[in-house]
């Protein structure tokens, strides 16, 4: 028997017809035409995904597990979320909760090329939590968005990356802001040992690529990518393709109701190779639930498969004041992510920024 | 005054909180950071998201117009979404309902290169209705690919895709299996004047451009694109790259529950270029309701911005007997795309095929 991926549906249905429902998903999302229909000995006992388990979680919800042979992904990213959930996402009442991969397939992606530990390495933080900024807003010219990158570092902060709205426009074209913000990190820290600017890429997989030279002409060796709008395939080439740069996976376009984000974020963009993962905190601007977050979180840690760690980012509209609160819940292996807080202290975002580093520093674990 | 993005969000909410909502959507689709920290005046003038307007739809559910700035699209399809919806994506509540794109915009995009009077050009078709079945299992070799293409074009069908799970598997990869089908319907119709093979296209951008590059040396000038999962700048970068190629965008992973299918398959896949679009017909496997497709079908074909129109092919669960009743909802300018149906007749293909195009062919519309 050859591997199989196990996929966790919810589906929203009566009891009655759960059973239907599961089996038309595996046929969904396998051969996607009437069993009866299939002469081939092969396509049955192989292809033809299976019902794997059936259980109701609350009155009108089940969740359903259904197999599908690892060989209908054929290696590629972009297929495998094809298989585990293309069509069956045009149904409203299903939602994918999470996904056995196997072994074999998680090798083959690879997963983070350099990870948590890495990440602090470049920054000269061995063992604690890191801190990240975001420049914004967008319509700022390259020399604004310097001076903001200055401010941030001035303050100490650890990563400061584009907001994932600043792409190639008109008004600061991604060359000229890479130039710029690195020019500007390079005067106070010229050997590039206690802070990293990451900037957004945008576009199709050629443009990206430039973008990745771009950067790496000015001295920028981290870059933020959205994995969902790239593309899974394109995002995966990429760092199959640039060994050396790291990648921060973002979550625009992911989707609420859809896939559980544990999965999607924590899980698969990290086996795709995405070194840090941006996500939605608990309450902040978004709906996550604190256990959505610690599941997330687990995801991107946990050990399995020999990957590296992918550092959980949690964000979207935090405070410094919620940073003791933040480290208690993740822990150290974390890297916190204030923007638009930060950026309210104006004329004191330098101070602003060195008291939202000092706190994280300074904290004492419980 | 630049030009602006008139986009209409559906929101669920009370009415004492709609305002704040709307608001906050404005922002976080533009400057995503609290308006208070900006003090460039450009930014405040231009790039900031507006409410433009409120209404109440039914208790409980809003209908929202916000404007963007065209400015922040840089001219780049994934950043649209990303500027339209991307963030806001993680919000359950909140679904995309319509944009008006500004004409400059839509007309930098070009829409279809061919759309519907080329897709009827390429099979000799010139006003009717146009007939498509689809490849299927995956799973079975390219030789069974290819026996299946022949008894369909036999059957007398206009264009054979493949189900869009037919990737680069090794059971079928995507180069044998097009030269297989290729070569097979080339004994049926040696001038390609009848038939069309349409392989589904896989992988990253890379890997894509080479599929085509095999299509075209077997004579294949039509393919499909999955472009919510290549990626909306990887799909219309491969548009504009191969004018000569006639493109068939497939709906997997387009989402239930969170961009309104008209806009997303009908104007955006049109906009980007498709020349027809896949999508779930109502009363099949899916749940779009007729007036959902009828919208749908309107934005592919609609007379706007001097685009093509775009074919739509309604599909999923399809029956010849629902041919009548169907060419009766869309009228001639549509693709009937049945598979599984046909393929459950098996040893009968080529005479259920043949029924399917002769009810089409034949039908006297109302």
């Amino acid at each position: 028997m050859s591997p199989r991926l196990q996929a966790i549906y919810h589906i929203r249905s009566d009891a009655r017809s759960i059973e239907a429902r599961a089996r038309a998903i595996a046929v969904e999302q396998s051969v996607e035409m009437p069993l009866s229909a299939i002469a081939d000995e092969f396509v049955h006992a192989e292809i033809v995904g299976r019902v794997e388990g059936i259980a109701e979680q609350e009155p009108g919800l089940f969740e359903v597990r259904i197999s599908l042979a690892a060989q209908t992904v054929g290696g590629d990213p972009g297929q495998l979320i094809n298989m585990l959930f293309g069509n069956t996402s045009l149904h409203d009442d299903v939602t994918l909760h999470d996904v056995a991969l196997p072994a074999e397939l998680v090798k083959g992606f690879g997963g983070p090329r350099h990870g948590l530990h890495e990440l602090r390495r470049r920054v000269g933080a061995p063992a604690r939590a890191l801190t990240c900024s975001a420049l914004k807003p967008q319509g700022l010219p390259p020399a604004g968005l310097a001076d903001l990158a200055l401010r941030f570092a001035r303050g100490g902060v650890d990563y400061i990356k584009d907001d994932h709205g600043l792409a190639d426009q008109a008004y600061s074209p991604f060359r000229a802001r890479v130039d710029a913000v690195a020019e500007a990190l390079r005067t106070l820290d010229p050997g590039g040992k206690t802070v990293r600017y990451v900037p957004s890429l945008a576009g199709d997989l050629d443009a990206m690529r430039e973008q990745i030279d771009d950067a790496g002409r000015a001295g920028v060796d981290t870059v933020m990518v959205a994995p969902m709008i790239a593309g899974l395939s394109n995002f995966h080439r990429l760092v199959r393709e640039h060994p050396t740069v790291a990648f921060v996976a973002h979550p625009t376009m992911a989707g609420a109701a859809q896939i559980a984000p544990a999965f999607l974020l924590g899980t698969l963009f990290r086996v795709l190779g995405a070194d840090a993962v941006v996500f939605p905190n608990y309450g902040g601007r978004f709906g996550y639930s604190p256990d959505t977050c610690r599941a997330l979180a687990r995801a991107a840690l946990d050990d399995r498969d020999g990957l590296r760690p992918s550092v959980p980012v949690p964000a979207g509209g935090m405070t410094t004041d919620r940073v003791p609160e933040m480290l208690d819940f993740y822990g150290a292996d974390v890297m916190l992510l204030i923007g638009g807080a930060l950026l309210e202290a104006r004329e004191q975002l330098t101070e602003a920024t060195a008291a939202f580093v000092a706190k994280v520093r300074g904290h004492a674990y419980g």
